[in-house]
């Protein structure tokens, strides 16, 4: 593991706790390479420090931080270990639980204290002097194992209004421990900003330490509040990625390193890195299999989407009369949204966005703009379609759709024999017939596939590819399906979006229909249509 | 309409913009319906104010509050016509806009005004005298005839912060027109906590009026910012219900007023209807159609969900170590997650919660965490599918795999024909036939449906429901399809949560498989085994 590197600043902590905090949000299991994925991602984008998870705690965790020591070269954060103070009534030398902590390498590492003179009764059923006693010890052992600690006072707010003497003492027996960083937490999320203000003032001007604040979501003001303890003095601030975490989650790495570094002017990522967020935040969310919010500040792909048709129209004048920032700071982009609520002016910017001038046109902007809504009222959706919107523009301005291939039918046939009960017999199928014409040859064609669609995506290659070698580069890359009007089960509108790449561009196709393949063949055929036309070729009907 | 109920008290104002801002949110398409039924929803939590929408500029509008005045009957809130001031250079009395706000007669109308300098001359491209004069003569107009008038300053802060003596003027001359609130605005989101309570307390001190606050979310602190705005002496909130608006979205109604009552004990909704807030939040989402965000505070399915295995340790002893607020509250209920995370306190909590007292057998907690593990690494998740998770307990209590029917083979088919270009001959049908065994008997049944999995379900049914007649009063009512591992487009792992009901209650059922069919017959094979149970069968076999 490197040293953080000399150009470093450790006046500001970027913390962050996405593998350990982050991990614990409902629907996130992280296999361990998983997690030395997202901590590349984390480095990449500049954070200081990577709590990597609780090792001895957790079998996973303890083979992370081993595997992190042979196979993650940090540029610049450092990896942090994290585990709790010693057992009550125990020693800190003897600890097995301090012994993994200093045994994973992690040349940091955050203990957890209790600073609520409740729990420290109720949770770990000790007294309030041995709690203090289990702290001074924990973080006087690791220093003398030449380890950098930080102390996580949990429910420190909570325990301060409860009890702010006792509080205050778990802060001060941590600082004159050793440990750098005394961070208070908001465990339970309840806090608002103003009172986050003021506790942090008092102890900051009660104490002397070092502070740092890690804030949980729960009353939707974690950013607001991480960002009132930096200014009551915090210099450390814990974040996690995507604002995963337990309950509602945790304060959002990317607002809060948004805020410190366009809003207050700081540099707190290195150079030229913070127009990379848009990107690993979706990198990430990749990793843990979560769709990425799409309205999440900064790097959504809704965050600097413009529907109002008012809000087009002075955007054509200049994009700052209703964006905050440039988007492309954060490495996100504009994006004008096609949709009944649009009016002409949102239609022409698209259609410029996609290169089309269609300014000198009333009347093809006007029926593209009905056919959008038409096609809405049925279930479409454009905003995330972008090539299937582009061949409705083409479909307009030709005056009649484009096709590469006329479909005859297709069929699907999926089966699955229950095994015998001794372990054999157990089969599934699934296959496609697809009949087309495509340059005035009938072909039929089969596939067979994982599902009806992946045999049906199959056939359709197979039938079209004598004829468009150009198909052999492009590949289905994602497939999402929603379900519209959910209240009647199985018998919805289903629509299926689509992106696909030629291995240098990726588009977006849409399809809706009463079910999942007819919505993904509507879909597909948009895909193979619009591919065909990226690589050069005319349609033939 | 009715007149806001004579309990309601004016002095602080819950203004409610989900009908109009709220819809300018990408992937909202609301019909006329859709907004009298939120508007219905929005009046049953006791927001004081509901924005219905822009009449005149848009003809759903115009057609929504002539049905609201016929239709709906509000018992607490007061319907908004939102609009713009007059035309520069025209006369607030000859001005259609105007005259259409007054004729959808609604009690209040709120009035965007341009307040920041470049604004005036960019984008209406107009004088800074003309436009003060625009909003005096809207104003006094709309007093004149006997409209309560709020007036929303467009881009406040930004134009603050340009311009402040030209900001200062346009809320004096709405204040002194006539305007009961002067709302200012963040319209471009891009405001802190901190910087919205300087100009907030600057304004009143300066102006004296009744100031309001409606801030956007694009730095992840709205509802801070609002919070802030109160700190500061307004006393009006605009909000949307779940947060939804243009881009990042606007400050969500209910973390909002979630703080206001439960944080600052304020009182701004009527008694009991904070319990009221989770439902009303989902019942919104299911009215626009989209998916409830699952970590929304309060009223998120996640928002008090606790994973860590430590945290279900201090649960046992008291829910309130790990909660900041009783979920009860506002109507959200405390879940334990069963997960690789989960120790055996999350399943005996788990267990309890479902009626089982796992507490005596150790073992059996044991290989139920281990079952849960291993399903997990299969894509399973448990989180959102209790009555799966229960049967998986029950099968490891009972010692083994609790059946109604046993399959023997299942076989969908799925096709259609294309029109031959005159608009005839255009077919589609899937059909689905299901060989089983139950109670003895072999059974084959065939069933056609608006999909395979729709006509999967009914040849199942149509199998079962001689044999078990208690099937006829369950019903699937929602059906979710999620792909995992996305990458690999159709060739990749599909789950399918489904939830069902016998009229009473609902359950939830998970499926995983290569494909949305077989991994359906999974969720659907849970589903009415689960049913069955419920109707107090004992499974044989």
């Amino acid at each position: 593991m490197t040293e953080a590197s000399s150009d470093s600043n450790d006046s500001f902590h970027v913390f962050d706790t996405t593998l350990r905090d982050g991990a614990q949000r409902e629907g996130i299991n992280l296999t361990v390479a998983d997690k030395l994925n997202i901590a590349r991602y984390l480095d990449e984008f500049g954070v200081g420090f990577i709590e990597g998870g609780w090792p001895g705690a957790n079998p996973r965790d303890t083979e992370f931080f081993a595997r992190a020591a042979a196979e993650l070269d940090l540029q610049h954060a450092q990896l942090v270990a994290f585990g709790a103070t010693r057992r009550a009534g125990g020693s800190a030398a003897d600890d097995p639980q301090l012994a993994a902590l200093v045994n994973s390498g992690a040349p940091v590492i955050t203990l957890v204290a209790k600073s609520h003179d409740r729990h420290v009764e109720l949770a770990l059923r000790t007294t309030l002097d041995e709690n203090l006693a289990m702290v001074r010890d924990s973080v006087s052992y690791l220093r003398s194992q030449g380890r950098r600690v930080f102390i996580d006072c949990e429910h420190f707010f909570d325990g301060y209004k409860a009890n702010r003497d006792y509080a205050l003492a778990v802060v001060r027996a941590a600082h004159e421990a050793g440990a750098d960083v005394v961070v208070l937490c908001d465990t339970n999320g309840g806090m608002l900003p103003a009172g986050v203000h003021e506790i942090v003032a008092d102890v900051l001007a009660t104490t002397g330490a070092r502070l740092g604040i890690h804030a949980q979501d729960d009353t939707g003001c974690a950013v607001a509040n991480s960002l009132a303890a930096v200014d009551a003095g915090a210099t450390h601030v814990q974040c996690t990625a995507n604002g995963y975490g337990e309950r509602v989650g945790n304060a959002n790495l990317f607002p809060v390193v948004g805020a410190l570094e366009i809003k207050y002017g700081m540099k707190v990522l290195p150079e030229g890195r913070l127009a990379e967020m848009t990107r690993i935040s979706h990198a990430i969310a990749e990793v843990v299999n979560l769709a990425p919010s799409t309205h999440q500040p900064y790097v959504g792909v809704s965050a600097f989407a413009h529907k109002a048709g008012l809000h087009a129209s002075a955007i054509k004048v200049d994009p700052d009369l209703y964006q905050h920032i440039d988007p492309e700071r954060v490495g996100n982009t504009m994006r004008m949204l096609v949709s009944d609520m649009a009016g002409r002016a949102s239609v022409e910017l698209k259609g410029k966005e996609l290169g089309y001038d269609l300014s000198a046109d009333r009347d093809l902007v006007g029926r593209v703009v009905a056919k959008v809504k038409e096609q809405e009222n049925l279930g479409y959706t454009y905003e995330a379609a972008d090539a299937s919107f582009e061949l409705l523009l083409r479909d307009e301005v030709r005056g009649g759709r484009e096709r590469f291939f006329t479909l005859e039918s297709w069929r699907t046939i999926s089966e699955q024999q229950a095994g015998n009960g001794n372990g054999g017999g157990e089969s599934a199928g699934n296959e496609a017939t697809v009949k087309l014409w495509a340059k005035g040859e009938r072909r039929i064609a089969t596939g067979e596939g994982n599902g009806p669609v992946d045999a049906l995506d199959r056939a359709l290659r197979a039938a079209l590819e004598g004829i468009y070698p150009q198909l052999a580069k492009m590949e289905l890359v994602d497939y999402k399906v929603r379900i519209l009007e959910g209240q009647h089960g199985t018998g919805s509108k289903t629509r299926v979006l689509i992106e696909s790449t030629d291995g240098t561009t990726t588009w977006s196709t849409v399809g809706v229909a009463d079910n999942v393949i007819a919505a993904s063949w509507r879909a597909l055929e948009d895909a193979y249509t619009y591919g065909l036309i990226r690589a050069g070729l005319d349609p033939q009907e």
